[in-house]
């Protein structure tokens, strides 16, 4: 960029500034010094902010006004909500305005009979928990970073988690939004309805599409009655084929109340129940997979009995090497913090690079088996910890690397990725793709795909100011 | 439209049926007096087909080509499946070609691990439901048409049904499809996963979209394990805060089990258990409402008496008025009769005019009530016969109405749709738009998300080739 260009930018920065104040006089407007106590990710506390400024809406008009005026004068945008996410989508330059959510907070109404919440974006999904528990209800999304996500970013990325296999993933938790478009127009559709057949069914096409297409101001998401009973079993396998056939035999008799089965191999087990590691191992070491599983009910005896029956059946006919059941609420606690406290992982390693793939849930045992595998001979891979939400056919991947030699991390995520392709997995199962992913896209995605959703987003936003070089260039 | 023009259209006609032809010399084309054995609605089967031909393709590579020779050719075609639409979307003229998909009727691959089921878009639901029946799992959707209706026609129309409370609408049981673009451009995603971030989730797009946007061509349908117990009982209510109260009750009760919450005015169901309808009443006839309740478990036993302990508590506590309980197959069937035999309903009306709409579930009872007061009152109405999946928010009126005289259906319609826009309802629930709701999509959807829908269709399907005139004109 030549000397002329800078001084141009300079002088549509301060007036990009200076429009929004004279617009939008009641604007809290973040700029200069005090962008040293803001951060892009709450990993990164001690950084300050590197961007031109962030922007606080209040209202979905101040909102739609900003984006009214950045479309006008072709000004980048990146959207701010909790700053959770994982593939570096809300990483920005000095050159872009934030728009952070965390004003627009208000819970606007519970229907306890519709099972309804309508809420603003940037309400952090504890309080969501916190304020539908009041009513007997529950939202079924959980997940670690609970404190901290705001619902506008969970949705514009389509969270998964936890009790995916039972409730679905975020998009089947939401029946209404409201969106800002990149030229200011509000897309409203705040329905307390399950069923709506009437014409395209616009919201989906925001749910997951990571900012880029427009920023989620309202929601409407759906409950559930709050389980009165949850029961919770280590279960320990030799045989991947046996991992399947047990979820199977599990889901079928648990009917309608199976809400979790997490497997974890056997090291990262060990690893997650030994020394500096708090936890003790609720099953021996030594088995080659462990399966943490998990049912909310309505009958706190009849549940229990019935998943006791299930694994005591399930030992005499040779299905499951070993089990051991969750004897009220210490003992869940126990097992669930092994399962949640990732960090534990991470202390370990030198270097940890995450990983959040999908494929079918038959070729998971052979696949990440063939996958650790490799990796454990590239030099500079210490160990691979594979765990994950087998259900849904998605596992992460803590893999210890020495060093940020780029060769290496290619090397990495080339072992984990390009597998993918023959499978038809995908190389994001439920953190999206951000702009770390990027060079993966095409692995889960056809040529023809990419350039529909190209299509898409030039024609919902032209000038292309909404998380520019978010998901694709 | 002059003489001249009527020449260059049969001269256009002529040619794109020799191109189709010469082009793709293994097509089956349908045209001139064959077309009389055809018809454009499975209720107008005594009506020869008014059409410019029938194409049947046999392989997507063969639709490929159709349609980018009818987009080059600027033709208009209209996709037909099981012909069992209920809003007019399988209608066409003389010069639109019909392409059919029943040729394309194979399933190709059920993977009992994954729980998944790769199909032919012409595929007929009942021969999915046995398919999967033979390998112990269920493919949940479930409705009256299940013996014409085919999957790709089901996914265009996003269909409901009566599991839709626990198993969600068709939209959550797709996990992949492919689709044609109206220039002929295929888009592949047929993965066995259940969780796929990576990039926008362009499947939603078309699903729903009444063919507007695409012709889908195959379909990943997501199974679950087949239950082992299904159990069912009627119930009575003079109020319907209590119908709404006992499904709070009965669904944190029955846990994750209860999946039918259906809703039956008194009058609806008088007139199903009168002469000449051949079913007698489980319960006697004279109360407000009456509820039929399903559950879908694991234990027959347990199953049965945790409903009937339930109930019993309920009747203690005036939750409710009275209840039966099925007690075997036989009552399952007595009692599901009663509500899916519709055609007793429609038996009874001069001419039956059927509704499709969605509401909050806490406004249903006022709202149905003062619209069934209205419509009563309009001269040329003899009944009103109001019942629904309430779970959902859904219900159906049939209105029994003497004539087709347009200002009494003019009348009519808006008795039942102009209330919906305050209480942000649908004027479709499952049925979808096609040509019959287009003049009330406004009630549903804004303005601007109307603008929004035909921005996706013009860019979609520039030249408006598919599915003319269908959601908007």
């Amino acid at each position: 960029m030549s000397s002329v260009d800078f001084k141009h930018l300079y002088i549509s920065i301060c007036t990009m500034i200076n429009t929004l104040r004279e617009e939008l006089p009641k604007l809290k407007i973040i700029q200069g010094d005090a962008l040293k106590e803001r951060y892009v990710h709450i990993w990164k506390m001690h950084e300050g902010l590197n961007a031109l400024a962030v922007v606080l809406p209040e209202t979905t008009a101040q909102l739609s006004k900003i984006l009214s005026l950045c479309h006008d004068a072709d000004q980048a945008v990146v959207v701010h909500g909790g700053l959770t996410n994982l593939v570096g989508s809300t990483e920005c330059t000095s050159t872009d305005l934030v728009i952070s959510l965390e004003r627009m907070n208000k819970i606007i109404e519970l229907d306890s009979d519709s099972r309804t919440l309508i809420v603003e974006a940037g309400t952090i999904l504890e309080n969501i928990h916190k304020e539908v528990e009041n009513h007997d209800l529950l939202f079924p999304l959980n997940f670690g970073a609970k404190g901290s996500a705001q619902i506008g970013g969970i949705i514009s990325t389509n969270a998964g988690g936890l009790r995916v296999f039972r409730f679905g993933m975020t998009r089947q938790l939401v029946l209404g939004l409201e969106v800002v478009l990149a030229d200011g127009t509000v897309i409203s559709s705040l329905k307390k309805i399950i069923k709506d057949n009437s014409g395209y069914d616009l919201k989906h096409m925001f749910i997951g599409s990571e900012g880029t297409l427009g920023i989620i101001t309202k929601a409407v998401l759906k409950l559930v009655e709050k389980p009165k009973s949850r029961q919770s079993c280590f279960v320990a396998f030799d045989d991947y084929t046996k991992v399947v056939q047990f979820l199977k035999y599990m889901d079928k008799g648990l009917a309608g109340t199976l809400s979790g089965y997490e497997l974890i191999w056997g090291n990262t087990y060990k690893a997650m129940t030994s020394p500096p590691a708090q936890a003790s191992p609720p099953l021996a070491h030594g088995h080659t997979y462990y399966v943490l599983l998990e049912s909310l009910g309505a009958d706190p005896n009849y549940d229990k009995n019935r998943m006791l029956e299930l694994l005591e059946s399930a030992l005499e006919n040779n299905q499951i090497l070993d089990a051991c059941i969750a004897d009220g609420d210490s003992d869940l606690n126990w097992f669930w913090t092994i399962r949640e406290d990732v960090h534990v992982i991470k202390s370990r390693c030198a270097i940890d690079h995450h990983f959040d793939i999908s494929m079918p849930i038959s070729l998971i045992g052979e696949l990440i088996s063939d996958m650790k595998n490799t990796l454990e001979k590239i030099d500079g891979v210490h160990a691979v910890y594979p765990f994950g939400h087998i259900a849904d056919g998605n596992m992460h991947l803590i893999v210890d690397r020495k060093s940020n030699d780029p060769e290496l991390i290619k090397s990495i995520n080339d072992t984990v990725y390009l597998p993918l392709k023959d499978v038809n997995g995908s190389v994001s199962a439920e953190h999206g793709i951000g702009i770390h992913k990027k060079a993966y896209l095409h692995i889960s995605r056809s040529e023809s795909e990419i350039q529909l959703m190209r299509l898409l987003k030039n024609k919902l936003d032209p000038k292309g100011i909404l998380n520019q070089g978010k998901i694709f260039d």
